[in-house]
């Protein structure tokens, strides 16, 4: 499976280390606005020993018509931002390259380009795509389910200058019908992120907990993700799509 | 929904406090071995108000047949011993009495006969049949499908004098297909029982706890066993099978 | 050690079952208010084997002049109410009786008394007298003392009920000078207690846990407490007193 | 306080990133082996704003003599390699400059020549420096005393390829006199470190946990070493001795 990545952040280099390292993917080229690290070779970059160094490119080198002709790729990863897709989306839909963007938030008109998009091809979009935080948010919502009479809590800890609320527990918040204002939110020192949901059965508790080690968990998700879509029809998809079938037991 | 209760030890008391704490069940007797209670209220035996209080009786005050006659009930629990089932089995199955059993092991030929019982009723057995361990089970597995490059690790944790592997956390190390000799075993004074499935991705971790609040945290399950069951077909299940459909989802 | 116990409630009665399984102390009676249970034997009542069974007296059967001469004791545990004191007090006192009282609070008045009394002998009052939870909040003092700059944040888990903050994580709040409406309150099913401080430094977290197994931990605390006085000068105590030699390292 | 470092291997570019970041400290200059990096500026390479720029130098470029003389400093922190000290040790001692070594392991000869040396200067080796670790040991070791009856278990967590048990989990159980054998090793993904020692009482549980976040968790101690020595006497101390007078509460 040959990939390209756009954005190369932190969050991109990370997705871009997981890719290097997995044998599934082949990292072709990775694209960027500034023009600093241009030509220079992703692994050696990011100090892994890889046999065939894709490189990075700055934006304006190529139309995505050049780049899609000269580098071809199956999948397109992008970790940069709510712009990006403007220009290289039409393009690669054409092409039948399948689309994983992890882009926190687009506009209501980029949404509904992403959605046109996905009449060519597979559109993913998840603005959390880490595997443990949407099985986490999955199972919860089926115990839920099962013991509708349970008390259920959500914690979440994060570093000291984290203002806001997590994203990520305001989602299962919302997975769970819950309200926002009942999230305990923990700030200290550098934890980097960590979400508990509690459900209080009168003689029991289940406790559903994920702990991120670097705050770019985003690579095995991403992996997980390109893989699974090329077996898939065109169409728009999310994380919970891909992992429902998992879930369905016989 | 007319439930009767063979057994009333610590797990049958537990259930028994369920049962009257809930709506949706109605329950009619409780049949012991000992005489020592005969004929006691057991809502005022375990202090609970209620207005319609079953009786406690000795098994030897009634055949089967005439149990059934007097106190019709639909179904029966039983958390009594390996034979009860020998002498009340056959009248309850004919009469289409749905039979919830959590005796810890059965004989083969026993077990043979639950299979046989199950062609004319429905018949779940379930040596652990908490909700949450169950629950914790399955979505352990759905996770190792999902990440089967995680690793797992189970720890157990309970009082000081219990000298065996927990059986649950063998139970939780066979679904996962992990050798049983990696379970990390903890024992400290009146841990009532905890469980933790931990699955270490490279960037995040997930935990799984289920932790005991009292050792007979069984009433939750045996409800949602008995209340799950009336809407099935005949036939012989386990809490799994009665789980199975909340994962199953869309 | 020879111990007369006020108070036969849930608390009384924890404490009553950790005194008759230690070698160490000697349960001569217990008083309490009602008649209910006159003259039953205490090891008995619980269910404990024991030799020298001491007896349920009602607290109008004696004066405590009748009381301490026809049964002495060396100790005194008070978990009755904020009244008993001003009856048996000055009694006890006058014999150098230890008095160790658990009462969640007293009036000014009786505290006055209470210093008074311990002119003449040794006075504990603890309202929460769990060695845990004194230790943890020593422990969590001296961490605080040792990194001032680190984050602390204090969350308590309560059974679904328990409609106030709780007052040992005020108590822990106020020790560490932080304010307690910043106490995150967790309430979900039948959790007994659960207390965490959480240290964050930028690349290390320490968490202080206190989990409570039975609503009534006393027992320990209360032995630990009655022991440790017998050896001192007489005075007003309390658990965080008695602990420190322990904390004094060399 | 000026500070010179021995040794910029992963350790000792954290301890870096700690000393630029603090205001009570100056880092004057890294000493390393190899030449690559020689005579850049330390915040410049860690990617720090700072006024005043130590340098890279390599070892070979002054003798301890003339480095001292050039650029004085009032502590040395050695994360280099158990030689180092053989070269630098006399000058430094005979100067009065204070010695912060957290090399893993010192030959005899070596760890006698350490206490040689601390009769001219103060000299702290700690192979585990971090506060959290310490501190943990120290208030387990506390509790052990108060309640001796608990049941003690340790729990360490680390990423899949740690292969040996982890030395800090051993010092634990050292520390508490509890055999090595009973260590519970969780192995999983990239946990980066996570200790745990659970203190089992009947009716309640105390739960000490230690998790690091970066593997070089060491800046925060080495500082609080540097800046606790400045006050002592002459003298050969532990990281433990430093603590020891936070824990003597009055």
């Amino acid at each position: 499976m040959k990939v390209g990545l756009f954005g190369f952040g932190k969050a991109g280099r990370a997705v871009a280390t997981v890719l290097l390292q997995s044998k599934e993917a082949y990292l072709c080229w990775v694209i960027r606005k500034s023009k600093v690290l241009q030509h220079r070779s992703v692994p050696e970059f990011l100090g892994i020993e890889h046999d065939e160094p894709g490189l990075i490119y700055s934006k304006d080198e190529f139309t995505p018509e050049q780049l899609f002709d000269k580098y071809p790729v199956d999948v397109i990863i992008d970790f940069s931002s709510a712009e990006a897709i403007l220009s290289y989306g039409e393009e690669a839909a054409k092409r039948g390259i399948t689309i994983v963007t992890a882009i926190s938030a687009y506009p209501t008109e980029t949404v509904a380009l992403l959605k046109k998009l996905a009449r060519k091809t597979r559109v993913l979009w998840s603005p959390n795509i880490t595997i443990g935080i949407n099985f986490l948010m999955m199972a919860a919502k089926i115990l839920k389910t099962i013991a509708p009479y349970t008390d259920i809590e959500i914690i979440e800890e994060h570093f000291k200058n984290k203002k806001e609320v997590s994203g990520t527990a305001i989602k299962i918040s919302e997975a769970l019908s819950l309200p926002e204002t009942d999230i305990k939110s923990v700030r200290a020192g550098g934890i980097v992120g960590r979400h508990e949901v509690i459900f209080g059965f009168p003689y029991q508790t289940v406790r559903l907990i994920h702990e991120s080690i670097q705050r770019e968990a985003f690579g095995d998700g991403v992996l997980f993700a390109a893989l699974n879509l090329v077996h898939k029809k065109k169409g728009f998809y999310t994380m919970e799509n891909l992992l429902i079938p998992y879930f369905n037991l016989k």
